[in-house]
C-alpha cells in the first residue's frame, strides 16, 4: 500500500506542475488579449479555465481519499494539506487570468489598455508569467532558493502596480474614467496573481524546511 | 484522549465564531471610516487585524497538532480541513476590511466616497456585515438553511456592485479619475468579502451534508 500511496503523492505533484503550466499560459494569452484586443485569445483563456478547475477538483479528491484511507503520518499530512493549498492558489490564479480575458472581451473591438500604459501592463504580464513558471519549477524541484526568489519578483510587480497608478492619477491621463476603471481592476488582478504565486512558493518552503520564509530569509 | 480531542474541536469552532465577530466589526468600522473620513476608526481596523491573524494562526496550529497526534478518522479530518479553510477565508475578510480602511486613511481628511455613491457604498457595507454575522451563526449552529441564504445576499452584493459601476461610468459622474479608482477598488473589496463569506457557508454545508451547495439547492 505504501508504494501506491507514494505514487499517488507523485501524481498530485505532477498535476500541480501541470496547473502552473496552464495558468502561466492563460496569463500569457490574457495579457496579449488585453493589449491586442484579441477576442479569440480571450475566449481561449475563458474556456480553458475549466481544465484548471478540473485539476484542482481531482487533487482535492485524491487528497481527501488518501487521508481517509491511509491515515498518513505527520510529514505526509503536511504534504497533503500543502498540496491542497497550492492547488487552491493555482485555481485562483486561473480565475484572475479569466478576469483579465473578460476585460479584453468586454472592450473588444477596442483595446482595453490605452497606449499610455501598455508598456507597464506588458511588463506586469511578463512578471506574472515568470512567477507562474517559477512556481512550477519550485514544485517540481523543491528548490528553496528559487522559492525565495519569488519575493523579489513580487516586489517588481508591486513597483509596476504603483507606476500604473501614478500614470492613471497624473494630470497627463487623457482617457477619462472608463479605461481608468478597467486598468485599476486589471492592475489588481495582476497583483493578486503574483501574491498567489508567492503563496505557492511559501507553502513549498514550509513543506521542505518546516519553516515559514520569514524565518529563513 | 478522545474527550480532549473533541474539546479542542469545540475550541476551534469557538475561535472561528470569534473571527466572524471581529471581521464583522472591522467591516462596520471600515465602511463608516470610508463614508465619514473617520481616521481613528480606520486606524482601529488596521491595527485590529493582528488579532484576526493571530486567531487564524492559532487555529492552524491546533489543526496540525491534532492531525499529527490523533490520526483522526475521515469525518473528523473533514472537520479539521474545513476549519482550516474557513479560517483562511475569515483571515482574508479581515484583510479586505483593512484595504477599505487604508483607502479611508489615504484620502483623509477628504472622504474617499463622493456623496453620489455614498448610499450604494453604505448598502454594500450593510450586506457585507450581515453576511459576516450569518457566517458566524452558520458556524455556531451548523444551520444549512441559513448557509444557503448567503447566496441570496451575495446576489444582492453583485447587484450593488453593478450599480456602483453604472454610476462611475455614467456621463453624470462628476468626480474624475482619482475617486473613480478608489471606488473601483473599494467595490472589488466589498465583493470579495462577500465571496469569502459564501465560501465559509459552503464549507459548512459540505461539512454537515457531505455535499456541495449546488448539489442541494
Amino acid at each position: 500500500m505504501r508504494d501506491v500511496y507514494h505514487e499517488e503523492l507523485d501524481g498530485i505533484s505532477d498535476k500541480l506542475v501541470e496547473m502552473t503550466r496552464l495558468v502561466r499560459s492563460a496569463m500569457t494569452r490574457a495579457t496579449t488579449a488585453l493589449l491586442d484586443a484579441d477576442l479569440p485569445l480571450a475566449e481561449q483563456v475563458i474556456s480553458g479555465d475549466e481544465q484548471i478547475n478540473q485539476l484542482d477538483a481531482e487533487i482535492e479528491e485524491t487528497v481527501f481519499d488518501l487521508m481517509a484511507r491511509q491515515q498518513p503520518v505527520a510529514g505526509d499530512l503536511r504534504t497533503l494539506i500543502t498540496s491542497l493549498r497550492m492547488s487552491g492558489d493555482l485555481e485562483r490564479m486561473g480565475d484572475l487570468a479569466v478576469h483579465l480575458a473578460k476585460t479584453a472581451r468586454r472592450r473588444h473591438p477596442d483595446p482595453a489598455v490605452p497606449p499610455q500604459v501598455s508598456v507597464i501592463v506588458l511588463e506586469m504580464g511578463h512578471v506574472a508569467e515568470r512567477m507562474a513558471a517559477k512556481a512550477g519549477s519550485v514544485i517540481a524541484s523543491r528548490d528553496v532558493a528559487m522559492a525565495l526568489e519569488l519575493d523579489g519578483d513580487d516586489d517588481a510587480m508591486d513597483r509596476l502596480h504603483r507606476k500604473l497608478f501614478d500614470v492613471l492619477l497624473s494630470p497627463k491621463w487623457r482617457h477619462g474614467v472608463e479605461p481608468a476603471v478597467d486598468i485599476t481592476l486589471a492592475g489588481r488582478y495582476f497583483e493578486r496573481f503574483a501574491d498567489h504565486a508567492v503563496h505557492v512558493a511559501e507553502n513549498m518552503v514550509y513543506l521542505v524546511t518546516g519553516q515559514r520564509p520569514e524565518e529563513i530569509a
